[in-house]
């Protein structure tokens, strides 16, 4: 199996109403990442490799270690055994792999349920997206494809997710795909992160996949007032975009969306 | 926003063709679950409430802290504040936490790549599965159809993966679903521990969403000879199944699929 960065080629065998015949395919690949935080391991991710520092940029903020850009001292990528499979932050602070491990157990000790979960958010100090920003409805019907156009993995492998950003006219500002959705949106995040454009209060952010209590989580994380997504939400990520005034939108497909929270941010 | 188990009943608007109005929604119930070991939390995921000690058995055995069903001493669930989002198993042997979580990156040490992670799995002494086990190629095509009717959440939400066992003759064995892919897995292989099924030799795996690293990871610590799914698997899942000689099946739709790995349990 020849491997790519971020495809994989091999022969298959392809079965079609009663027929087999061998092919060539086209995977998306899929590595571990590990990501160490002042020389200590902090987590593994399994991930489509490629903008490794943003997804790990990204993740130190979606994850509550770090708070902005200017605590990452130094980011960079370690090889080992020809692999790069490693991403190193220095910090500007201690961040003990136990405090973050810890995270959601801490609040779990006073009841585990959706309403902890929701407050463990608030808990982080993250504050309601911008109220200032809106889309126009036809507009929002267009990114859908706009996005998928761009997915170049995609195509070629049918497989992977995407997370992307678009401005008020609908201009596409950033994609970035991975084989798991919150690394995509990590991705996204990170990039934002290290172009000192967070909070994204000016952008919609649409997703590929369904729209759970974690993505929504990393969403109002970085500021973003209106997340759209092909697909459906779950019961806890609609609540939890309630309680922060998000606009959430899925099942954007063709000419029909449903608005689950912040309907005010769609013009009418 | 009333709460059953499984589905969250809302009203939300729906934008259609320029008109926008207010209906009644049925959405995916997602909770965190905290699962502990001999009184100390291990994890917490999030998962569709239901059949949650299957969950944490499947959960306690992919992740490797279990190697059978006799390990463990006692299972339930934990009501705190009247909800019941905590299962507490009581093994009998330590498992460390921290041997958990240090179970990847252990490994990472020596490289972290795709190879390690399939060198991990090998370093748990799983086997390969049952040469023995067959399935019909048009039976195949029949599966995701028996497994959409039998979706019962899914057809009201649109949101839940589901995973189920069928036999050589298609017959479904049982389904389960979550708004995760992993916990759907896992839910399907507690319930085999439980009903002391293990390995799942005699069986087919369908599952609804794309099969990665860790969905291939899990059938085969179960045992699974035939892992089937109507998406596309990653390079490092493929990988994964040939060294392991599992069949792994991709885009099952209609009268076609793609046999990525072991074509031999596909009778010709």
């Amino acid at each position: 199996m020849t491997s790519a960065r971020s495809i994989d080629v091999t022969r298959v065998n392809e079965w079609k109403d009663g027929h087999l015949q061998s092919v060539q395919d086209y995977l998306v690949a899929e590595e571990p990442l590990e990501i160490r935080v002042n020389n200590e391991a902090l987590a593994v991710t399994m991930r489509t490799a490629g903008h490794d520092l943003e997804l790990t940029a990204g993740f130190l903020f979606t994850e509550g270690v770090i708070q902005d850009a200017t605590q990452i001292v130094d980011l960079k990528p370690v090889a080992i055994n020809g692999k790069s499979n490693v991403v190193e932050a220095q910090l500007d602070h201690a961040a003990s792999l136990e405090d973050f491990r810890r995270n959601f157990t801490a609040t779990a000790s006073c009841g585990v349920c959706g309403k902890a979960s929701i407050e463990s958010v608030r808990l982080r100090g993250i504050r309601p997206p911008s109220t200032e920003f809106a889309i126009d409805p036809e507009l929002l019907c267009s990114l859908p494809e706009k996005l998928h156009a761009q997915q170049v993995v995609f195509g070629r492998t049918g497989g992977l997710h995407a997370a992307a950003l678009f401005d008020s006219k609908g201009k596409l500002t950033v994609l970035r795909e991975d084989i798991g959705r919150h690394n995509a949106v990590d991705k996204v995040i990170g990039w934002a992160l290290q172009q000192r454009q967070l909070p994204l209060s000016n952008y919609a952010m649409m997703v590929s996949g369904r729209g759970g209590f974690e993505i929504v989580q990393k969403a109002l994380e970085a500021g973003v007032p209106i997340l759209a997504s092909v697909s459906a939400p779950s019961g806890l990520a609609v609540q939890l975009a309630r309680e922060f005034g998000m606009t959430l939108v899925g099942f954007l497909r063709g000419r029909r969306f449903v608005i689950y929270s912040g309907p005010s941010r769609i013009k009418a």
